[in-house]
């Protein structure tokens, strides 16, 4: 049994279509980020990073989207979510998430969370004017060399599809044109259809 | 046979480290970043993100530096720097590396890479004096809460370790007082004893 902590519009999308893929039991604890939860005392006592998604296991507390993915994939094998018994095919998948994880999430964020590296209203405003480019031309390198297709690694889907779907779903938001990503526009198409998607979106609109 | 492609004084360290200590033959390539040669079209054919470090390897390249340290360490299962075969400890490795990559390595960036995500001077100046704070901060929380000691896991040498000396040795740059950070501070000694960093070390100087 797992307890995922998340709040709406956020990466933790991604480990909850992972768990819903891989047929975990889990339940979910939504945070309301107006409200500031995520860094209410409460919380910070299970991360004190004070950030989306924590995963509650019974052996303790897991964060960061892409060892929870890998996490997710190793504990239900069967769902085949990662090629852990190929060391590079495995790495591959890693080195994909980590660049979402660490460039494409962090190009985002200059948009809403220039408070996070500055001080100015001038710099926050200057980040987000450059919000379009630099993840138009994150996404333009994934459309170009990453995806594929029909999945991320090809023709078996894995932990980097949902992952990529959460963070391609910001694309409008950031005023990226998303029909100059036409693989990443088929890919969010295609990862619509799945129930485990359908599952993981109802449950956290309701 | 491996290559690797890195820069001094780069997050390549951390990699170039679990090579030796993994006992893996391998070669280096240095790049001049004064001379901007991560992005020259050589480069750029090995690395289209044109950064370090890029491992190649018998079967293709990878880049990333989480995703590099655990295929090191899957590929070299007889030096232990992983525990592969426990699915939740291997998480908590990815998970150290993760915010390593995504969070602290990001806070850093910020004082000299501040054209990444804006275009104003002044967003330069005013993110630059934020890095103090917010790497000290990544850092307190790393000393509180995640360091175990002696190693980043406990009595368990892994990839944490090198990646965590490798950012660890930015501290003075980016003005954050390591008399502050004592298990971080000894975390670092214990490191430079070890052959397989200082072997990595003298190979960069060189």
């Amino acid at each position: 049994m797992f307890k995922l902590y998340y709040a709406p519009g956020t990466c933790a999308l991604a480990s909850h279509i992972a768990l819903a893929e891989a047929g975990a039991t889990y339940t979910t604890v939504k945070l309301d980020f107006k409200a500031n939860q995520q860094n209410s005392p409460e919380y910070l006592a299970i991360n004190p990073k004070g950030r989306v998604p924590s995963l509650v296991t019974d052996r303790g507390i897991l964060t960061e989207t892409p060892a929870m993915l890998a996490f997710i994939a190793q504990s239900f094998p069967k769902a085949k979510l990662a090629p852990f018994e190929d060391a590079y095919t495995f790495a591959q998948v890693q080195s994909f998430n980590s660049y979402l994880c660490s460039t494409v999430h962090i190009n985002h964020a200059h948009r809403m969370r220039g408070p996070r590296w500055a001080t100015e209203e001038s710099s926050f405003a200057d980040m987000k004017r450059k919000v379009p480019q630099t993840v138009g031309a994150s996404f333009a390198l994934i459309e170009r060399d990453m995806l594929r297709g029909p999945w991320v690694m090809g023709d078996t889907y894995t932990i980097c599809d949902p992952y990529l779907f959460t963070l391609a779903g910001w694309l409008e938001g950031d005023s990226v044109d998303i029909s100059t990503l036409p693989k990443v526009a088929d890919h969010r198409k295609r990862m619509e259809q799945r129930p485990a998607v359908q599952k993981a979106l109802a449950e956290e609109k309701s």
